[in-house]
């Protein structure tokens, strides 16, 4: 049985509209919540709302496997929903009373810092944030954007916000804030830690999040776009595992189902290549992990192989990547609003090597950008005619 | 108990001088076997040996676990060691009989191939691998030890051999190859497959290969390199578990010993910096997974990360980073002489943020590098006096 305490049943309604206040710290200011703004509302770059956020919760742990401890040692309840004005908002939360005590939080791998920079004014009016494995991407995606929102300059150059590390590039354009991660969990993990504190720094409410990325498909056409339904292990169980203080502790990695449905009919509306939702597997390797015949070391059969990819497809699995579980599970523990949009680049049930020319390559991996693009474009259309 | 089967018991004699024979696929050419050059000799780019080595090992399991299978189907004996001409040698293992049926190996995360590059002939001379996380750092690397060993040329320029992926960056001088890995195991993991594969197919002897990178001390004065003995997971043991077709397969993390005493005389021979052996936990995360407090999360108190922290070091544990254990388990498995030098950017026991100033910063960044290039130079030179 899993003991999934107060975060998950809050976040499970995620899709919902709802309003949320706290308090940063030991004061709660009442005149701050009094000022919000309404999430739909233009953002108030030089003035943001005074508004800050905390709430210390009790993480979703797995009491089957024994071992498993809860390592909060004050649990504080979740606030009830509340909706005021009609008005839809997200607030970030950081699950962390020991930020309160920093007087300067540096951020170390993007290079940032709240005693070195106005985060607020740089990020304030951040609504959508994209994030993908490689930095090259990222820039060309938010290059892509910038045409799209119509906010491209034949001038406009897109400098790397983290110039000073090589760890992360990030970009901005307008409301949309894209970021590299680096493949794997681990890397992705520390990025968004200090993505999720920026944007708690910066005061943005009502984000959406979302990872656009490449990935092996399951008994997919090469090419085809996988919006996440859910992220799964290993043993298909949409789960992740995270060692904290030497001692498992088990997350759930649901995404948002309501923003996975928007995505899909985006890729509808588009109608240029297929879009499907399905689950996809997340794994810790590329190579044996995935049952790939053809890194340095593999001692399985094909049989075996083509076994464990049937028994993923059995269990819905469409795709396999290497981020997803951590990005879900971190967004849901955030309050972000987040979904996983992936291309196929070959079907692993035909085969491991990616032998696709550049060309095909190419146009496969600019697929997410140009469905998620036309899903920002399509929500910030809708939010003026509000 | 653990059952560490036959890579294990002969890797952990990996300190002595040996040479290895073996086939590639179901022919083996004993002339191949005749015409081998001592690794010692001068490396012979044009026409390399063409001896190619497969064998198919049991990987060390842990059957204390439960859930610990065996996945290989054949079990070939590694052969005996055997020595000839008093020469020592050592050759690359790739453990997979798959890679015999590919016509073309495609390195996809290096933009590098069998069919589309001559190995050999661009890598053939490698005897030295530095890797680490940051692309610039490994650019600078090349730049420094190019230097060192007076190979530098002020016109001379060390273009990206990885150009045309961002994934990871590779540049070679001489004998050294340099490569980042990104950051964690999964990042660092997709980059080994590809360079052990790279060293087959170029037909490398007698590599060393050395991780240089950052980490955060436990009792450590900020600035101390430390050269890792044993790296241990997060409860302090020894050893990688991987998942393969869904099942944990646990490998042993052991380094070379004497290559880490080796390094640690450069470190006496400089008396530039402090120099230790210990041992190095790895971790999957930067936040939680190392206990700091400074997260997005953090549902434990100071003394809780005091306690965890203080745990580890009864264990021998002098700084912790998120590549070793996989980087340890590989290299092993591959026959590659392999250590690990990390500076310690800060005490974890007396905060988590890095509040030293970027001119400190970079200065103990460089330590690593020093003491690996006065390794390089001191063995090279070794080398053209035998």
């Amino acid at each position: 049985m899993k003991d999934f305490s107060t975060v998950q049943s809050v976040a499970s309604s995620s899709s919902s509209c709802r309003r949320r206040r706290g308090l940063r710290g030991k004061k709660h200011d009442s005149r701050a919540v009094a000022s919000r703004t309404p999430a739909a509302a233009q953002p108030d770059v030089l003035q943001p709302p005074r508004l800050t956020v905390f709430y210390q919760v009790t993480f979703p742990v797995d009491t089957e496997s024994g071992g498993v401890i809860n390592i909060s040692r004050r649990k504080l309840k979740m606030p009830l929903d509340e909706e005021k004005n009609g008005a839809c908002d997200r607030s970030i939360y950081v699950n962390n009373p020991h930020l309160d005590s920093l007087t300067d939080d540096i951020l170390y791998h993007f290079n940032l810092g709240t005693s070195t920079h106005n985060l607020a004014a740089m990020f304030g009016d951040v609504k959508f944030v994209c994030v993908g494995g490689s930095p090259w991407r990222m820039k060309s995606f938010t290059e892509y954007i910038a045409k799209e929102l119509g906010l491209s300059d034949p001038n406009a150059e897109y400098p790397n916000i983290c110039a000073g590390t090589d760890r992360y590039a990030m970009y901005k354009v307008g409301p949309v804030l894209s970021v590299s991660h680096g493949m794997g969990i681990p890397s992705i993990s520390i990025m968004l830690h200090e993505l999720i504190k920026l944007l708690y720094h910066a005061r943005c409410t009502d984000v959406t999040v979302v990872r656009i990325g490449t990935s092996g498909g399951i008994g997919l056409k090469p090419g085809t776009v996988l919006i996440t339904k859910q992220s799964v292990d290993s043993v298909f169980q949409p789960r992740l595992e995270q060692i904290i203080l030497g001692k498992p502790v088990v997350r759930s990695t649901e995404l948002d189902g309501e923003l996975a449905e928007e995505l899909l009919q985006c890729g509808k509306d588009l109608a240029e290549f297929d879009t499907v939702i399905g689950n996809t597997m997340c794994t810790l390797d590329f190579y044996e992990g995935q049952a790939r015949l053809d890194g340095a070391f593999c001692s399985y059969s094909e049989e075996d192989k083509q076994r464990y990819l049937a028994e993923a497809y059995a269990a819905g699995v469409r795709n396999i990547e290497m981020e997803s579980s951590v990005f879900a599970a971190m967004c849901k523990l955030s309050n972000l609003r987040a979904a996983v949009v992936c291309v196929t680049l070959l079907d692993r049930l035909k085969g491991d090597q990616l032998t696709s020319s550049h060309d095909v390559l190419n146009n496969y991996q600019q697929r997410p950008q140009a469905l998620v693009g036309h899903y920002i474009k399509k929500k910030l259309k809708a939010s003026k005619k509000s």
